[in-house]
């Protein structure tokens, strides 16, 4: 994501005078609220999904991780490669090729 | 989030072969499966909070909507200008400072 | 459900001081929190899920929504029927058979 | 609840011809949607919420845990009470008393 854009989700949280609201609680409890609101998109059907609705519903979550990364001060690039990490460790490519088991039944 | 980390994202798929379970569908439903691993270090406590395992459940969320804006060729900043664009008119500053109500309330 | 079962919900629950935790929020956050565990049985495949590990995540909603009730002070044939009553007028039948279109959409 | 109620749950998805749509796997996407309709009641606050609109989303988080015990054949005091077995092994009284500590950290 560009810097821009960036500072634009925040600045519309610093604009309403909303940081007041975003405790890390409570942006999880939105980023639930909004992945769910995506998931409503294939309530019903796994092919059928109207895309347009799809791209705002997880612009929605995305919105809401990085309110939370800037909120507990963390950089999206550390904890991605150190969640990489672990999960390049859990699920070893000859293992977990091909299967959709969790790593604790490979 | 830079190019590199992204492609590393992407990369863990395809050395899987796990592009065959990552339909549209599942992928939402990974988002809001991690989405509340994420809340479930807030399930007790607003404030009395583990950050170490917030930036991983946090970094899982991020991992599968990367995933999913790649499945479905979607550009990140484009689809969330889009949504910038419906917020700020939904939430006008002069209506919505200060205030947590949602939009059909203000 | 029987009232020995519903007895035992709560006295588990007493047994233990937890009341303490059981605000509404708190209780609003695990039933979220648990029904993703049930989603997760379906992560990857719709059909092949492990019915045993089912019943146990259903069991796990359904037993903090009757702590809700509990807390709440609600009666769960109450609030069912004026719900019902709502989904009644929303979704008639001669429009809203055999489709699974939302009820804005009919 | 009662047989009445019951009954009324699944006639209505009789009278629409909606069975077809109630897979497990889509059952489980309603039931954590609703979850999370009922989560967005306490977004902003725990304590400063609409108890009439808590009541409308935690009734259909339980109508569509109905909808999945009958979809399933499930009793729910069967299931209910495995898991409660379960729970309180997991959870004995002496170690988890006024503790809201995961078992794993017991």
């Amino acid at each position: 994501m560009k810097e821009q854009t960036i500072k634009r989700i925040l600045q519309f949280t610093i604009d309403r005078d909303w940081d007041q609201f975003h405790s890390p609680a409570n942006l999880a409890k939105s980023i639930s609220i909004e992945a769910n609101e995506l998931l409503e998109c294939f309530q019903w059907s796994d092919d059928n999904y109207d895309v347009e609705h799809v791209k705002e519903e997880l612009a929605d979550v995305i919105v809401y991780c990085v309110d939370m990364l800037d909120k507990l001060n963390l950089d999206v690039d550390e904890i991605v490669n150190a969640k990489m990490d672990k999960n390049e460790a859990k699920y070893p490519v000859e293992k977990a090729k091909g299967s959709a088991a969790k790593y604790t039944e490979l």
